[in-house]
């Protein structure tokens, strides 16, 4: 890890800071610019994952797919019913010659309409990063849910 | 954001780093020291902010009341009935004409005396920062907490 | 704090990056190895030891105890009963003649086998580092917990 400098974990710190953000002030359409074209977005579960399992919680896999889901969302729900909140940890980064490998751990509250917060989700992000433009993006992020318990009609990224 | 060295990363990083040490060893006195004399600090629900209601759950609009809140706190409590634990998300710097916007997402868990702990408030951080003798100072700090169901006898700072 | 720079700074934070994962990943051999032969490693209550009670719920003062200790716990349980999550905020750094003074506050989450996860432990990492071989090390780990309510049968490091 040798190759990873300040000015390079700063970049990939204000993007997953970013990402967190975004999702929590409910701007999911600029979070969703965050990807590139040929993107692919999963959340799975801890024990999928590590069985090999493809079971999915939501999975798209173009920028297309992921811009439909929220348009969908936008139509589905007439109000917000829950804000986020995301805390992550530090960041692991790893370069390699196509790009960068990135992750890191993240707690994710929600807080219902009566000013209620819970836990919601706790588990790690693992991206895939290349530089666009001069501008680090996402290629691939997988979100791999510790939290088994979630609902399946799971509605907003994590 | 080019402006983010990570020389300025690292400073604004060490003052939220200190903001909730200090909170949480219950060194408030040393916590009010890193605002300005003409300080403002509020605590607000989201709702409210989002709403544009001024109604604030905590409003301290200079460093003497500050100083007074926490002097009220230490002779109004004989014993500290609960600890706190701040965990930060990393921060989001803007650098100004007029010095830094920095925010950041918190979980803060209060323990009490029987050793239980439970998520109390998470929110987000909006503070304005500004150098005085070389130092990063806080001139406004603005919590916005996503929990509403918080103690109206709200105690401590956040 | 003024000799702690961006480089430094990094170094520390992805150790502690590294510490969290490790155990998350149940890689509890891997995660002893970022400790010297001549470690110390101890879980205490924030209540014992503000009141300088020697009392742990966890203590290794070698590397070869923690060795030991691992050993066991791979063969007392059969399968694993729960995973970790470790969330933690910013670092603080304190270089000084004879290594690092590290602390960072964190937030464990457990899940269990049915997906259920809870709020474990809060509580704040205090390590002592120092260079080996152009490594940074943990020569002692103090674990102070502010949950007390806590499984007297602790069975894995936090």
């Amino acid at each position: 890890m040798t190759d990873v400098t300040p000015e390079l974990y700063l970049r990939v710190t204000q993007l997953l800071e970013t990402y967190g953000r975004l999702i929590d002030e409910d701007r999911l359409e600029a979070w969703a610019e965050l990807f590139t074209p040929d993107c692919r977005y999963e959340i799975i579960s801890r024990e999928n994952r590590d069985q090999g399992l493809p079971l999915s919680l939501m999975l798209c896999d173009s920028r297309d797919m992921l811009d439909d889901r929220i348009y969908s969302l936008r139509n589905a729900n007439i109000f917000n019913i829950h804000s986020d909140c995301h805390v992550l940890g530090p960041a692991r980064v790893e370069p390699d010659a196509a790009g960068l490998g990135v992750s890191a751990a993240y707690s994710l509250f929600q807080t219902n309409q009566g000013g209620e917060t819970r836990l919601f989700s706790v588990g790690r992000y693992h991206f895939r990063l290349i530089e666009r433009d001069g501008t680090l993006m996402i290629q691939s992020a997988q979100v791999v849910v510790d939290t088994g318990a979630i609902l399946t009609l799971l509605a907003t990224p994590i």
